[in-house]
């Protein structure tokens, strides 16, 4: 029976839960938001393991918080993401505050302050520097306690990610920082891209310095086809494109493909890229099950993701299916 | 002092105003749509005067009732709309169900089973034929009701869409039609495309038939012109662009532009299109003042468009500043 | 037989019509550039009634000494438009110069010096105030012409804007007019919103000044309907959206549907909107019919239309089927 | 002086070259496009370093022919890009057709037979299996050559592509190879995300059977550094997003930024994206000069990626300024 488009009514105090519940039958992307909360909500009452893949721009934003969170919840059981999501959450951590600003800024009078601009977000130099000074102790102490073998200390990039996680907390007792609750709540974290942006650029001056010590970037494949299996339900929450989104379900079709899966985006298929291409094209490749409940929600990830995610929080919450609930 | 991002983080039964609330130190969109609500709040508290502009593919969603409960709250001045937003309105108060269906159906089978679609909705030619039907009854009454002067019967644009809403009420009780909503609050709605769509042709039909009968599409210009003055306070909340946006802001134009604007879109600037022209842009013409609070909110209006107003009927119904509230 | 990709290779002296041609095995939007060039050759091939649309921010643009141009060539019988593009050609004709300028640009600053922005060119006030005059001189032209049947004079908006094509060349010889191409080559221009703009503006003026004075905005629709028949073959060929789009495929929906369609746009279905509404969603409608040939490019129209129609230019030229080809 | 916007004339005959001269006082992207020439004309002018930077889609299309080209006619020094764009390079130079499709193709067909959609191209499973094949034989050639010291054979990821770029050359000889030409060129293409796509699996399971090979990711790292220097003019030409626009924006940061620079993409800014950060907000970073020239476009890289190089291309030819011109 095909649902009928009702009126959409505000009552007084409206929860988040009810208003996407009633986007159902709004319209457009409503309608598919509330489509792919249901599809997530499936995803987790069938026990699927749950890939999350996100761009650092994200953690760039206050939905850092909002991963730990969901880590913490026993949302997700494997992450891939971008080189600067692993900085951006330390520095955060560190203590440093990113600012809300304008996307018409006036960019050289930034530049001019030591003040850099992600949309309307600025990062200041001196938030790169703490991170600087950080990374090198943190992975000084990584040297240390790798084992050598055979004249050789090789870390694969989701144990090095693991052991950060670790580090940050100790230092700064951030409960917000995911990568520290991927340590905790034991989440894998990959990172193909590991080599760009400031932390690539100070692995490769520490390797330097280390001839001895080797992140494996390559050989950690190996560790993201065995973080599922052929056999087990999968889903896949996809939260903008590039290498993060493509390695996910790369990894996702070497093991039969997605039963589930989300997509929220600001791409459109047209131009061919990864960021746009769609759950439907997924299914050509086999990446996506053909059966599979695939869903495309398009617009910004910092109003959709929170759009779909909180009813199925809700709803598991009243179910006792949420983990670590403090 | 600015702003600094914050971790967003769900609470249990997290309502729509909290949420948009925390959005403020979220990022990207997120924010603009927090700072959106907020102006329009400051709008409000001001006492401008109110311009609503909407596509009539809002009215085929779901919005189309919270329109008509904005309206009835006192939330709401003036409208202007595109020609099948009036069409579209009467069809739901006639009981015509609008179906969920996809972007991807396959429009060939639609055709053959007599479904036409608009995005992810279909609507059933049926319900053209239940609307044309109305349409002459209603028009008929209007013609008869209307006075003859100098051998010619002159009715407005936004005088015969107060009509339609009178009739559409009496014949079918629907409490949620916007056309009805704004006639007994006495909100004028124009539409200077009305010769386009279904409801253009069988105004032209019935023109045709009645030779005396004129209904003034060029003269209402001078009902939006004196809806507003050059003193008074005035807002603009605009969704989605084309003529009604731009009738809109050329009116606020004549009155020395408007002190508070919202643009809700999915069109961005690089084209040069109404759509995509920015509040920014909209400065430089006059049609906002160079001071105005203005914000432009890009996403889908299905979703944005509660999320901007739910904050801000929370607020003003705590403040007691509701009208007609039951 | 599917095309295979080849690989694009650039050739000394290289010609529109080579790339566009080569274009047809490359990638993405590129192919259904190349495919829309071939469909709108087959349009004009099978002697086809052709609509064009577009908004008028093409008309801002250079493209309107390009509409101007095709309509003398013999390329389109019917235009649809939106009421600034009527203004805009005038100011044109009358010298006024727009300028190139910035997406970025101040605005508080170009409203300082009387400078309008739309993208990134900008009209002065001064165009505006020239018109104005001329606007009034012309409507006394045509209102003295006017025939006065039974107390009133009634043009339709198609018979106005044909007279203004004839009265803008005799004040100023300016052969890139489009609405004078229009006039001398009998190619009716439809503009349904007229009523918006600061033409629709001075024609409330000048009717309110002449009472007897009816410009016929919705028995125009009688006229565009007669255009075409529902025998002939037909083909549109829609750039941006807007009513202008909607208004010419809804006229074809009368007449049994389009066979040939090539819609040109930025936007995407995502939202519901005309603009965005794709060939495909429109077979559901019978907007056109199920066969048709039907493409959708995405992208800006400054630069994908000169595309797809020079090599479709050259091709009729060779092939001796260009009218008034000097 | 401002540009004047002129009418756009058709010319029998017509050139890109004209043409793209013409677009500079046409309209919103078509005078992006022709400013977006001009600098990509003065980054060469002035002797600068040219960075290319794109995805692998663009491979996926007929554009690697055109990147093999001007390669060969010594336009770019380095290259960054991402890993599918060589494996599909060399499935390309071994004969593998990738076909012509359309973007709402039945994916769940495609799958049956084998074939996986991009967008509207498709690349069967053969064409991998082909590629699995050939890799191996490649890798282990590359393996036999390598130096052991220590005990390892290391070989950066640059390296790694210059030998591919040899071998399959030898192997096909296939002009059209752009790995194949930057090797003959000498110049370095850069991979960060080498870790991905079936390359990437391709060279863990090498490295897997091969302990002692050690394909360095990070260390690269000083090689795209040392490619350019603080001192010399340096140019970015980057297109679409993804890591590999921002691995070189990075590498510009540390050599004291780009002097020149044009962004081809279909993303905006809205949501923070790498692919949608404009050449605006790099300048707050100082990944762009202050002084710099610099221009997006909007728009699918396909069609706009021929139309700014052309006319590049002409004019260098006739200054005598292409190498290698046959």
């Amino acid at each position: 029976m095909a649902r009928i488009i009702k009126d959409f009514l505000w009552n007084s105090g409206m929860t988040v839960e009810k208003m996407v519940e009633d986007f159902g039958s709004v319209g457009y992307q409503s309608i598919e938001l509330h489509n792919a909360s249901k599809v997530i909500l499936k995803m987790k009452q069938s026990g699927s393991k749950v890939f999350l893949t996100f761009t650092s721009n994200m953690i760039t934003s206050g939905l850092r918080g909002f991963f730990a969170q969901i880590v913490r919840l026993g949302m997700v059981d494997v992450i891939v993401t971008t080189s600067a999501s692993i900085e951006e959450d330390i520095m955060k951590s560190l203590g440093e505050g990113f600012e809300v600003n304008s996307f018409s800024a006036d960019d050289i009078a930034l530049h001019e302050r030591g003040e850099n601009r992600i949309g309307n977000i600025v990062v200041r130099n001196e938030s790169y520097m703490k991170f600087e000074d950080k990374i090198r102790i943190y992975l000084n102490k990584i040297y240390e306690k790798t084992l050598n073998i055979n004249g050789q200390k090789k870390i694969y990039v989701s144990d090095l990610i693991k052991e950060l996680g670790k580090l940050v907390f100790e230092d700064t007792k951030d409960e917000n920082s995911f990568i520290y609750q991927t340590y905790k709540n034991n989440v894998p974290v990959f990172c193909p891209g590991i080599a760009d942006s400031s932390i690539g650029f100070h692995l490769h001056l520490f390797c330097q310095e280390h001839p001895d010590f080797f992140v494996d970037v390559i050989g950690d494949c190996k560790n993201i086809i065995f973080a599922s299996n052929y056999d087990e339900k999968k889903g896949l929450i996809s939260l903008g494109g590039s290498i993060s989104k493509h390695y996910a379900i790369f990894s996702g079709l070497l093991n039969g493909g997605f039963d589930y899966v989300v997509y929220l985006t600001t791409a459109h298929q047209s131009s061919g890229s990864v960021s746009g291409a769609t759950t439907k094209e997924a299914m050509s490749w086999g990446k996506i099950k053909d059966n599979a409940s695939a869903v495309t929600v398009y617009g910004d990830v910092t109003i959709n993701f929170p759009l779909v995610m909180i009813p199925v929080l809700e709803r598991l919450e009243r179910d006792g299916m949420l983990e670590n609930k403090k």
